[in-house]
Parts: C-alpha cells; sequence; structure tokens
C-alpha cells in the first residue's frame, strides 16, 4: 500500500471506532430519558445495571489502546498534513478526549467515581439537614481527589493550572485568567444594571403569573411555542418530542432530540420558558451537520456555546417585546385569564429584576453573578487560597456583596447546587459565557438582518433560526470556541455586546 | 485449589457472562419498546444503528469462545454431579443457547439474516399487490436457507426431523410428531363446536360492540382492568405501563414490564381482550423467582407456556360469564352507553364463534385451526411433500376445509402473516400450545381451589394469580415443558381439558 494510503485506512479505522462510540452514547441517552421520564419506578435496580454496562462499555471503547495507536500512527504518518482540516480536528478531537480518558491512573478514576457516590448522598442528607458540617468531610475528599486528577492533566493539557485543565473539558482552550477578565467586567455591569432597575420608581407587577393555567392548556402552550420556534414535536417527520420531568433538560442526537418541561399550575410562565430554553438547545443538536454525524466534530462546540443557544432563544428571542406582540394575543386567547394584561405589563413581569438566592430561579440579569460567585470560588479553591472550611463564610459575603442578598443557613447557600456534590468542578463558568456569546451573536445579527426584530414581531422565527444555524451549528465542533465566537463575530470574546443588550432592554422596561 | 472450587470459579464466571448478556439484552427491550411508542419517526435511521451495534455486541458476547470452553469444564469436572438441580439445568440452558448461537457456519447466519430482509421486504410489497407470484421466488430462497440451518441444528440437537430442531427452539423437546397427535385430536374436537355453535338457533347480537367509546373512556377502562388483575402501572412500587402500538405487545423484563394496546373508538371490546391478554404475559415475567433475575432459568419456560398465561388471563378470566357479572356493572358506569345490555347477552357476544379468514381477528374456538393449517404445512414442507408452488392450493384448501371458508386472493390467504417472511417457521404451533396448555391449568386449578369461579364473581382475581405464579411463573425455566405441565397437572401434554373448557362454555352460551 502506497503511504497515504496506509494514513487514510488507519483514518478511516479510527474513525469506525469513535462512531461504535458515538452509537453507544446515544443508546444511553435514550435509556437515560426513558429513566426520567417513562420507567415504572419498580425498574430502578435494572435500569442502574443497564446504565452501569453501557458505562463500562463506553469506557473500554474509548480507552481502547488501539485508538492510541491509531492517533499516534496518523500523527507521525509523513503525509499527516495531506489530511483536510475537518479530518486534522477530527484527530485532534479523538486524542483529546483519549487523553482525557486514559491518562489518569485507573485507581484515581475508580476513587472518584466511588467518592462522588458518597458525597453526593451525602450532599443529599446534608442539604436536607441544613448542616454543612455533614457535607463538608465528603466534599474535602473528593475535592482532593479531584485536584490530585486535575494536576494530572494540567501536565498532559499543557495549562497554566489545576483548574484550567477541568475548563478546557468543558471550554476547550478556555482560561481561568480570561474568565476572571470577563467575569470582573461582567459583574460590575450588571450590579449597575441591578441598581438602577431595583431602584426605578417603575416596577413589574407580577401578580398575573400566577393566576392558574391548567396543564392541559400548557400543553397546549408548549406545543404552539415550539412551532414558532421550529422544533418539530408532530409531523411525520418530526425529530423531537416534549415530556414532563421535575427538571427540564433536552437529550438526543441528531434526528431524535427530546425535550422535557415541567409543568406548574400557579406559574404558567415556567414551562413557556423552559420549553424556550430547552428548544434553543434541542435546534442545535438538529441542526448539526448531518454528514458529520458519528464524528468527533458532529456535536456542539462547547458547553459554553450550547448554552448562548438555549439563552439565545429563552431571552433574547423569548423574552422580546417583539416576540410577544405576535404571541400575546395567541396566549390570551389559550389561556382565557390573562385578557387584561397588557403587553407592556406582560414583558416588564417577564423581565423582573429581583435579586435572589438560588441560583436556578435568578432573573436574566442576576443570574451570571450566581455563577461568576461560583466561578471565584473555585478558581480561589484550586488555587489554594481558600479552603473547604473557608466556604460557608466566602459564599456568603459574596452573596451580600453582589447581590445583597443575607443567607440564612448553607441549604439556600453553597449546598443549593448539586455540582460540586458530584465533583463537577470547572462547569459552571460555561452558563455565563454563553450569555456573554449570546450577546456578540446578537450584535452579529443585527448586522446581517437590520430587520431582525420586524422579523420577531411577525413570528418569524425562521430567518434567525437559519442563522443561527449557518453561523453556529453548522460548524459543529471544528473549532475552539474562541476561534468560533471570533470566526461569527469578527471580535474576540468580550462582555461589552451582552452588556450592551441588557442596559439597552432594562433602561427601556425600568425607564432609567 | 480444590477440584469443586474450580468447578464453582467456572460456573460463577460462565454466570457472569450470561448476566452481562441478558443486561444487554434488556436494554435491546427498552430501545426497541422506545421504537414502537415513543420515538420520534426522524429517529429510525439513528435507532436502526443502535439496534445493530446491540445486535452486535449480542451475537460477540453469546459466542464468546469462552462461554464454550466454561461449559466444557463445568460438564466434563469430576464434580460436576455436585452442581445443583438448578445449576445444572443453568448450564444446560446455557449450551443449548450457546450451540443454537455458535453450531452454524457464520456466513449461513449472515446470509439468512440478508434474506429475511429482503424477504419481509417483499412480503410487504406482495402483500399490498396481492400477488404471491412477486413473494414466492424470495420465499423460496429464504426457506432453503432455513431448511440448511435447521439440518445442522438437528444434528446438533439430535432431532428426528430438521423442523423438529426448529419448534425445539421455542418449545424445548417438543415434536412435530407429539404436535401432529395434539392437533388432530384438537382439530376433530374444534370443528365439532364450531359446527354446534354455528348452526345452533341462538346466536348472539354483537351490534352494540361497535358502539362508539372514546379513547380517554378506553384508557380508563384499561387501567381500572389491570387493577383487576393485578399489573401495577401507578403505585410507587410500579413495575409496568401501558400504551398504544398498532400492535399490542408485552416488553420487559421483571421489575419493568410494559405493555400495549390499542384503542378503536368503534370496538372497544378490542383494548379490552388486549389488555388482558398482554397482562397475562406481563404477569408471568414480573412473576418470576426474583433471585433467578440474570440467569437462564429466569425466564418464562417456552413460547407456549407464555401463550398459555396470556390466553388464560384473555379468555378463560376474561371472557367468563364470572368475570363479567363482576366488571359489568363497572364497564357501563364508566362507559354510560351499555345500559341496556344484559349481562348474558354481553358475554355471548364476546364469545361469538365466527370462522374467519384472518388468524388474528379470529375467535377462542376458530382460532387455533389457522394455528394447525400453517403447522401442517410447515410441517409437510420441510419434510418435502410440498413445495413453495404449492402453498396457496394447500392453504386455501385447508381453509375451505376446517373453517368453510374461501380464500380469493393470497393476501387474505397465506401472506397475511409476517411470520414467514421473517424466517419465523417453527414458532405457529407455541400459539395452540399456550391454548391446550391452559386447559390443563384449569383442570389443576379447579382442584386446587373449587370456588375459582366464585372468586371470579367477587372479582377476586388474586387468588388464582397467586396459584398461577406458585405453580408456573416461579418455575420460570427449570424444566422443559412437558415436565412442567405433567408436574403441575399429573398428566402429560393432553387435548382433553381444554376441549372439556370449550364444550362446556359454548355448549352452554349456544345451548346446544
Amino acid at each position: 500500500m502506497a503511504g497515504t494510503d496506509v494514513l487514510r485506512q488507519n483514518y478511516g479505522r479510527m474513525m469506525q471506532k469513535i462512531k461504535d462510540l458515538a452509537v453507544v452514547y446515544s443508546i444511553d441517552a435514550i435509556m437515560n430519558w426513558d429513566m426520567e421520564t417513562k420507567m415504572p419506578p419498580k425498574g430502578i435496580n435494572l435500569r442502574s445495571q443497564q446504565l452501569g454496562m453501557l458505562g463500562q462499555l463506553e469506557h473500554k471503547m474509548s480507552t481502547d489502546p488501539e485508538i492510541g495507536q491509531l492517533i499516534d500512527k496518523i500523527r507521525n504518518h509523513p503525509d499527516y498534513e495531506s489530511l483536510s482540516e475537518i479530518e486534522k480536528r477530527n484527530v485532534y478531537l479523538t486524542k483529546k478526549n483519549y487523553d482525557e480518558m486514559t491518562k489518569l491512573p485507573e485507581e484515581l478514576v475508580v476513587e472518584i467515581a466511588k467518592q462522588s457516590t458518597i458525597t453526593v448522598g451525602t450532599w443529599k442528607r446534608a442539604k436536607a439537614a441544613k448542616s454543612f458540617a455533614m457535607f463538608k468531610p465528603e466534599l474535602e475528599k473528593l475535592f482532593e481527589l479531584k485536584k490530585k486528577a486535575a494536576e494530572i492533566l494540567m501536565d498532559v493539557k499543557g495549562t497554566a493550572t489545576p483548574y484550567d485543565a477541568l475548563i478546557d473539558m468543558h471550554e476547550s482552550a478556555m482560561t481561568s485568567e480570561k474568565i476572571t477578565k470577563l467575569f470582573d467586567e461582567l459583574r460590575d455591569g450588571l450590579v449597575k444594571i441591578i441598581s438602577k432597575s431595583t431602584s426605578s420608581p417603575k416596577q413589574p407587577d407580577e401578580s398575573f403569573l400566577s393566576r392558574k393555567v391548567p396543564v392541559d392548556v400548557q400543553q397546549k402552550i408548549a406545543n404552539s411555542l415550539v412551532k414558532v420556534i421550529g422544533y418539530d414535536i408532530d409531523s411525520p417527520a418530526a425529530g423531537g418530542r416534549i415530556d414532563e420531568t421535575e427538571h427540564p433538560f433536552t437529550n438526543g442526537y441528531y434526528d431524535d432530540v427530546r425535550i422535557t418541561t415541567h409543568y406548574y399550575e400557579d406559574n404558567f410562565a415556567s414551562s413557556i420558558f423552559s420549553i424556550l430554553h430547552e428548544g434553543g438547545h434541542a435546534m442545535y443538536e438538529q441542526n448539526l451537520r448531518p454528514e458529520w454525524m458519528f464524528q468527533p466534530i458532529g456535536t456542539g462546540c462547547s458547553t459554553g456555546f450550547h448554552e448562548s443557544q438555549s439563552r439565545f432563544v429563552e431571552n433574547i428571542f423569548g423574552r422580546s417585546q417583539e416576540f410577544w406582540s405576535y404571541y400575546l394575543p395567541q396566549l390570551k386567547g389559550l389561556t382565557g385569564n390573562l385578557s387584561d394584561v397588557s403587553q407592556e405589563k406582560f414583558v416588564h413581569a417577564i423581565n423582573a429584576v429581583k435579586p435572589s438566592k438560588i441560583r436556578v430561579e435568578a432573573d436574566e440579569v442576576t443570574y451570571c453573578l450566581h455563577v461568576i460567585i461560583r466561578f471565584n470560588i473555585e478558581r480561589d479553591w484550586f488555587a489554594g487560597k481558600i479552603s473547604v472550611s473557608d466556604l460557608p463564610q466566602v459564599w456568603n459575603e459574596q452573596y451580600m456583596n453582589y447581590l445583597g442578598m443575607k443567607i440564612q443557613d448553607d441549604s439556600e447557600g453553597l449546598m443549593q447546587d448539586t455540582h460540586w456534590g458530584i465533583g463537577y468542578f470547572g462547569y459552571f463558568p460555561s452558563y455565563a459565557l454563553g450569555n456573554i456569546y449570546s450577546g456578540q451573536l446578537l450584535a452579529a445579527l443585527k448586522k446581517d438582518m437590520p430587520d431582525w426584530n420586524q422579523q420577531i414581531a411577525k413570528g418569524n422565527f425562521q430567518a434567525i433560526r437559519q442563522w443561527l444555524t449557518t453561523n453556529v451549528h453548522t460548524y459543529g465542533n471544528l473549532y475552539d470556541p474562541a476561534d468560533l465566537i471570533k470566526k461569527i463575530a469578527g471580535d474576540e470574546i468580550n462582555t461589552k455586546h451582552f452588556l450592551n443588550y441588557l442596559n439597552e432592554k432594562y433602561s427601556t422596561l425600568y425607564e432609567y
């Protein structure tokens, strides 16, 4: 065989292994979806055996030494440069994942898995008992193990700090130094908007948001909303569906991407915005390039970019004056009990700025502050500047400083999220990075489509969705997020556009 | 290590491999269930990749040469006899399955898989076009391949004929010679009952069965029926659920066994009896001995025994006077439009004897004749007494002889079922064997519980279900069906009890 043939053969073999792995992951996704939505409760033990088996298989397939050998053969081949940009990216992503999966000693991986089961279990009990003392020793053990892993990954990845190695797993090539700069700016900007909004004499009346809307009416609203955004759940070629779970999520791959929501009778807005949020995630997955299916590049670019899509649809689109000028009459028709609510009143209420203690209940403006607080703590914790014992004090101080909230106990404080209990460190920043990207995307969209808001007012989201597909979705994971945002927006990641968007919107709403 | 330790270690290792395989099969079951019930239509291509991957994995795991080596080591070990009856049965069943999976040449297995895809596809088109000529060449190819496989399996299993080797895969150790004897008796008995019933002056009025019952009311009926039979779909410990599919089925394993039904607005009885039928299958799976989960013995005894459970619940219980004396008032309350229908009228209508052309629409009495016709044809076909060209003529003659039906075209004749198109030969007899077993079970139940019908009239199915569990379900696959029926009923498999049951029931209904 000629040299290039060997190279191509090895590349093909590597890609086949990645495809097989992607298929197994997609099975795992359905089994998880079923567990959350349809499984009879008694099935839980069998399900844990099934998921355990899939996890074992995924681990075995993704750490298959042959993948490592193929990567080396491909990268060391004299004709390596003959591979296309796409092929090289696939090799790069395969290597990145293979290194993350194989460079940690097996004992450490097992220890982390065991300890996170213990820590998350303890977290649940400690949260219920409002006792950080109970949570602390197990959290500390897990943190130390994750830090050990992060130190090894730092060497493998060549990042500046161990924490950066964890960030890199969600937001490729992003660093805590860059995030610190971005988040400091963002925080200053947000604090000003919050202060102006909350001190404005014009305040929203949110009382109508708790008017009763029966679940079946909310389901009809959900079905009509997904039509507007183009998430197909009922045509003969539908690739989606909506089900109910306590915590909404999106799950799936390409032609089978499912979202969930919850319906609260006395909070109809909750399902509306979770549908739009998850719909944004879903359309990212569904509009990836079909020919990249089962390839490493055939996924979203990063956790942050995924969040930029859900936030764009939920907030920039879904909480805009223009969308509600189109959709409020329909909503009134469906609910039958909002006829006295003007568009102005409605849009102000769904955009009420209210500092709060709980991240997942936060509004568009205050949300990022919750994330920034967690990032600051993780960064300093991994850098050894604070220890696990300091967490409650640091947490509570920052909630007072940035949000003006007095935390009464650690259950409404640092124990509110499950992330640390499962060992998800380095994940939080992506939530706020998503908002930052969404601001830059909006600025770029405005240039390409100056009448974007008139389009929305007409209920035409299709053109905007097409723009997102052309500019974001179809690139899949071809670029690192820093490169993708630059390619789309023309500038480096920066907070200017997101803050501009918020300033413009909230100064109008609150008349400041 | 001592000799017995080696034996026990090998047994443990074999059982671990079987457990892993059972877990993968249970994943496959959920993925199939999801495909039939919930999957967005666009997901079909991805799903075929997922099922293909699981099939590959199952094949690899079940033909793992180490299983063969372990079986040999265990069976040839000097202390083999120290294994318990249960352990020996596990070894026997593992060997049986391993032989079925490994003794066929791989090329033949691949060829059969390919040809069945082609043949079933052709069957669909040929059925639509009412053209046996179109179906014939592909059916012939598939038959010849299956016959080749059956000849090899005959040698492996030591059966008398190739066809017996196929029967053995569904009904262990059953033979076509025994079935011929049973089915000849059964046919003679049935033909008499049909003749007496259809010529009786007293005929049922079935017109009320097409009164409209909305789908949501039928769902309420279904939910109430499963409560009566003890199939739990809504308690916090439920292990079941009901969904809708065109063709009802039962799917699952132990603590997660799901049934489906269809709701026709103008045929409410259809969902009632499919719920009872599938509920009978489901309770078999759910009441297997928990400690046998993931073991070869932890499954139903045979396809026929499975059918005995579904038929028992659907027909012996579900179409009895006693059940409807209890349930008809509830059904009237739920539907609101059956108040003028007496119990006698109702029970006669749901037991109307009506020879027909289509197996799946047949009543309790004529159903077995459809099966017997297929068995006779398969047996003679494999014996070389008839060829594929003879099929339409033989089929149509038998439908005329036994059911008095004139087949107009082959789509309502031999092309009505999918079985031959997929290569399911040797499967049909189990449907009628299930009825035969159910008659013997009824006779045994009557001895143990003389007031069984008063129990039903009180709506107490629990005691009968407990009897079925104690006598059938908990034995799992510990015995071959011939041994199990003898153990329960005290006599060999025979048609007497089933025919007695039918005679008694239909002579009363039709007053002959």
